[in-house]
Parts: C-alpha cells; sequence; structure tokens
C-alpha cells in the first residue's frame, strides 16, 4: 500500500487515505467481547472494534514515513468526523476537513481511520458495514477530491459475474444508479451506502483492484459525465433469494399488510413482492421472496397466516435465484422486458416472478438456471462486445 | 477485577477505574510497528500503542455491564487528559472531571484509559512507564478522591524485599518522601512518577493486590497522617548498580563536569557520586554508580577520560549492589548511619561508598554481601517487629 500511495503521492497529487483493520481483527475483538458479555454493549462495542482502525492508520502512516513519504494518521474523533448516536450503524453528518488540509498543505500523505466517528457528545461510533468505503467517500466529499478510489479484491466492475460468464467485460463507466442496482442486486464491488453516498455528493468513484499495479479499474459517475450509454449495462444475480406464496387468498384491502406484517415482526426483510389475480373470481395469489438464511421461519410463520385468512394454500420454493439486467439505456428503448423474457423462453426456462423499476428488470428462476440464464442474456443483449 | 469494582461500588462508592493494556500487548504492538519502520515515529507509536488500553477499557465495562453494574469507558481523549506534547513520555497538564462526575452522577462506573492523554491540539501522547498508575493518580487528584487504590501482583509495600528476608514486614502506612526513596532505590512496587504526583497534589494512594480478596494493602500519605512514625521504615535495595572510579585525579575546578559530562552526553545515568581527598596532595578520587546495563559504555568513555586528565588509573566493578536504609525518623535521630556501618563491620561487610540524604543512606557493597548485609540490618533496626 505504501508503495502505491508513494507513487501516486510522486506524481503531484494530494492525498487523503482511507484504511479498515487488518484482516480477521475485527473477529478476533468480537470474541473477546462475547467472553464477557452475552450482548455486548453497542456503545462499548464501539470502543473496542475502531482500535482496529487506530492500528492500521499508524503502522500505514509509520510505512510511509519509512519509504520516504511524510505522513500524518487521524483517528475519526481526531478530524471530528460527527455521526448520529447510532453505536454499529451511525451514518455521518459532518466531517472538519481544517485538520486535514493543513497537513494537507505541509507536504504530509493524510491516513484517516474508517469505519468510525464521533457523535454530537464525542462519543464513539462506527458506520457499520461497509463503513470504510463510506469513510472514503465522505472525506472526497467534505474535501471536493477529484476522485475516490476504493481499492478492492476484484479490478473493477463486470458486466456480469465472470465466473458465470467468462467473456463478462469490465466496464470503463457505470453511473450512480446502474451501480445502485447492481449492488442491491447482490454484486458484492461495493456496499450500497458508498454508493449512494457518492451519488448524492456526486463524488466520482473508482472502484480498482490492490493487486494490480497501475490498474484503471472502474469509474462510477453521473450519468451525465458517460458518453456512451450501453442499452444494457450488466447482469446481476443472486442466489441467496427464497420465494413463497400464498394461494387463494381472499382479494380484499389490507390483505398486503395482514400478510407481511407477521414478516416484518419476525425481522425478516422482503425483497420482491407481487399479487396478481387468481383464475378463481375474489381470490388473489401473494408472492414474494426473502432471504435464503430466513427461508424456514418465514415458511412457517405463513402456514399460520395462510390458516388465518383461510387460504388455499402455501407454495414455498428456496431452490431460487434472481436474474437482473441493469441498464440506464431502458429508460428510452421499449421492448428490454420483451426481449429478455424471449431470451429465457427459448432456454425454456420458466419465470416464476417480475419485478420491475425504471432501469432493472429482475426475474425469479429455479436455481438450476441461473448460469444458463446469466450466459444467453449476457449474448443477447451483446456484452461481450463492450 | 469486575467482581471486586462491583463490591465496591455496591457499599455505596463512586468509582473511576483506570486500567492498563493486557499483558503482552504493548510488546505484540511494539513488533508491528518495527516490521514496517526501522525507527517507529514516536506520534504514530503513541496512536498505535493507545489502542491497547482502548480495548480494556471497553471490555472492563462490558464486564461491569454483564455483572449488573452500570459502567462506561471514556478514552483519555474523551476525558480531556491534556499533556505536553512529548510523545512517549508526555506529562499531564490538566484533566477535564466534567464529563468523569456526569457519569458518576448517573450512577455509573467509570472506566478510564490509563497511559494515554492528548496535547493541546488533540494529537494522542502516552505517558511512557508507569504511565497508567500515574493516570489514576491525575484522576483522584482531579476529582478529590478519598483514596486512589493501586492494584499489582504485590500485597503491599514491605520493610525490605521478602524474597531476601522472610520476616520482612508489610508497612501499614509509609510517607510519600519514604516511598520515593524506596521507589529511587530500586523498591519495584510504585513508578517514581506517580509517588511524586500523589505527593504533589496530597493524594492518599494504597498499593494492594489484586489477587487477594478484601486486601488492606498500605497506604501512602503525607507524613503527618502517619500516627506512629517508626525510627527505619524499610531498606531497599538495588543489585543493577556498577561502579566505577577515576583514581589520582588532579583536584582543580570543573573536575566532576570533565568527567560526567561525557558520560552523561552518552545517554548514561548517574547515581551516586563520590568525590574523596587522596593520599597525595593535589590529588582526588572520583566515584559514581551506573545501571550495570551502561557498565561496558561507561568503562570505555572513562578509560579515554583519564587520559585526557592524566589521572593515575580507573577502577570499576560491575559485581556491586547498592542497600539503604529509609526512614523519615532520621531525620531527628543522630546516630543511625553510626549503627548501620557498625552492623556492616560486625560482618565483615566492606563499605565501597557511602551516599545520604535527610531520610536515606545508602551504601554500594560486594554483591555477594548484599542478602547478608539487608538481613543483619533488618534484624538490627528491629523490623521484623512492626
Amino acid at each position: 500500500m505504501a508503495k502505491k500511495i508513494k507513487a501516486f503521492k510522486d506524481k503531484g497529487n494530494q492525498l487523503v487515505v482511507s484504511v479498515s483493520a487488518m484482516s480477521g481483527e475485527t473477529n478476533r475483538m468480537s470474541a473477546l467481547a462475547l467472553e464477557v458479555q452475552d450482548s455486548p454493549s453497542l456503545r462499548e462495542m464501539d470502543v473496542l472494534l475502531t482500535t482496529g482502525e487506530q492500528v492500521t492508520i499508524s503502522l500505514l502512516a509509520m510505512a510511509l514515513q519509512q519509504s520516504g513519504c511524510d505522513a500524518i494518521s487521524y483517528t475519526g474523533a481526531q478530524v471530528r468526523i460527527i455521526t448520529d448516536s447510532e453505536h454499529g450503524k451511525a451514518r455521518i453528518k459532518s466531517i472538519d476537513d481544517h485538520r486535514i488540509r493543513r497537513s494537507l498543505a505541509e507536504g504530509k500523505v493524510v491516513v484517516v481511520a474508517g469505519f468510525q466517528g464521533v457523535d454530537e457528545d464525542g462519543h464513539i461510533t462506527t458506520l457499520g458495514r461497509g463503513g470504510s468505503d463510506t469513510t472514503a467517500v465522505a472525506l472526497a466529499a467534505a474535501l471536493k477530491a477529484d476522485e475516490c478510489q476504493i481499492y478492492t479484491d476484484v479490478d473493477g466492475v463486470y458486466t456480469t459475474d465472470p465466473r458465470i460468464e467468462p467473456n463478462a467485460q469490465k466496464m470503463e463507466t457505470v453511473s450512480y444508479e446502474e451501480m445502485l442496482e447492481m449492488s442491491s442486486l447482490g454484486s458484492k464491488v461495493l456496499q450500497i451506502r458508498s454508493v449512494e453516498f457518492a451519488s448524492k455528493y456526486q463524488v466520482p468513484l473508482r472502484v480498482l483492484s490492490s493487486m494490480i499495479d497501475n490498474p484503471v479499474g472502474t469509474l462510477i459517475t453521473s450519468e451525465e459525465n458517460i458518453v456512451e450509454r450501453a442499452l444494457i449495462s450488466g447482469i446481476a444475480h443472486n442466489q441467496d433469494e427464497a420465494k413463497l406464496s400464498l394461494i387463494g387468498v381472499p382479494d380484499e384491502p389490507g390483505i398486503a399488510y395482514k400478510i407481511l406484517n407477521p414478516i416484518s415482526r419476525a425481522n425478516i426483510e422482503v425483497d420482491m413482492i407481487v399479487q396478481s389475480v387468481s383464475a378463481r373470481e375474489g381470490l388473489t395469489n401473494f408472492a414474494f421472496t426473502v432471504h435464503r438464511r430466513d427461508f424456514d421461519k418465514a415458511n412457517s410463520i405463513l402456514h399460520s397466516v395462510c390458516e388465518k385468512l383461510g387460504a388455499k394454500a402455501v407454495q414455498s420454493d428456496n431452490q431460487t435465484a434472481k436474474v437482473s439486467l441493469v441498464g440506464i439505456g431502458m429508460r428510452s428503448h421499449a421492448g428490454i422486458a420483451a426481449k429478455m423474457f424471449e431470451v429465457l423462453h427459448k432456454e425454456n426456462i420458466n419465470i416464476q416472478m417480475i419485478a420491475t423499476s425504471e432501469i432493472k428488470i429482475s426475474v425469479i428462476v429455479d436455481e438450476k438456471y441461473l448460469e444458463l440464464a446469466v450466459r444467453s442474456l449476457h449474448k443477447a443483449f451483446e456484452l461481450e462486445q463492450k
């Protein structure tokens, strides 16, 4: 890391670097906490976990100094990354860039602890999942940086998962909105919150590999900065989806609430929801998907709901997968959905559910068809020639 | 620890607890630093090392909560332990007790990270050796606590080292000044800086064992609070002393400076210094002691000084030890020194150097006589009957 940073600095750039904890440290500390408290206090957990980044910022600053690159480390508290008081999942409210700018003006590389902040009252907080990426984006926004580079274990954003489709192409650019859809659809490249943040503050975000020298990666930016817009940018997939349906429910007001309220009260998140008219008059079918880990719980809840509402039957399937087309080009081009359904039909892949948004079409299919669906759509929409 | 603290709290006490890092953590982190930087930056080292206490404060707060005792942790920065900017050996300038008092008023046990603070500019600092004890004493002073208890691996301050003299007695009370002399003479119970601090702010300091239930320990307090003053409080010893002498130095002004300046410039600390008139007129002998680890370096410097000054010879001995009598009673009682010399003479122990202060007499003897000297003095001054 120090070498990469020094090379970048030597080209005349001013740099602020945000780092996360060393691999395994968060787990090690969580285990320590569980040894002393059955259900560790969220406030104290934040005090504990933030030491992980405090270790890495000091070590990185030392490594930079060793390579002849002046550097200084700051904790979240020191650069006043002010958050709300939601320990474990705090949101950044403001950053005081004064101290960082002063150190930059002194020719130093500034190393800031990711993932952490303090609330208005000075209590230490953590940002939760994806927190280090979010810190980087927030710093870039506060400093009006030219670009925020996120170094990960992949070298960019691909048109689809290269493990499924070897012809998947790395995208040069992708819009915030497309990236948000990809993230929410299971693409693991970036945490959704950091993309939201980048979009909100219009921070150009570049995903790069930390393993490759002089990487180019993929630039995530606003729609108007993308010169050549593709019809479809990529195909996302998610194998963790399980489908549950209630068949033959009396079609009356409030039925969705009556079905989904017990599910959400059990802390189960629902993804896709489809309500359709059944063959028999006055009855409807209601289907939704949940994460596969919640399938058993959701299934048993749905069975008691079925009885209570006098519905005909529950049909559940946890061997399903979601395949999604994402692209801002969809807005101006009709017929994308029709083409998608045609491709899947030609491959004899049955579509179990459909959900659409302005720039996305998702379908639920039997999980055994996942790879086939991804590959045939990738080919049909000519993504391999990107 | 949590059990001890809870028991104390349940008796109606308000408590502030200061903790150090877990055993071995400081070494582990120092090793990490040396992996990335040949000579780790003192500022970044402080950022790194202070995570050790941040881990223990959070874990202790969790353990207290688990045992049904409401608790909250604070880093040095959070309770504004303001120090100077001497990284690695900073000195406390002030503590803001406002936040601690508020948490105490809420019925919480307050757990504060020892060993650390921030300078006026918000940079993280460490207090150096004995830093955790110093933090505790400083907090007690700032909060005007009834007592500052230091939990260690010994159960109090003894009249002498119990490993040498099994009849050594635990003292109920000892004065700050005596404790300072004992600490500086090699008694390892407390770091000298914490005793200095306690003395300056008149904080009653109690040394206790963390291994024993309901320990009493030894109270270190000001002289006027000690009802029954013993003539001699204790006998300290130090085996790390090495003696160096310059024989037959021309006795002229500035000779002490000419001898000791090269030594101190080599960063060697000198303990005892004795200058005596030699048998030959116009010549003097000059002797001093250093820590044994510095013996070789000091010896070689002294040989070149000997040549430069035209002195007769260097006599060096690193098989020496220091034995000291300490007691505020000495002030009002003559004859203590005479009795000490008599006891040693009777045992045929040759005294190589003598140094005295108002409440202390130290002698350098051959290290093989160390135990004998301690035991015979302990008996002669009737310390075993305390």
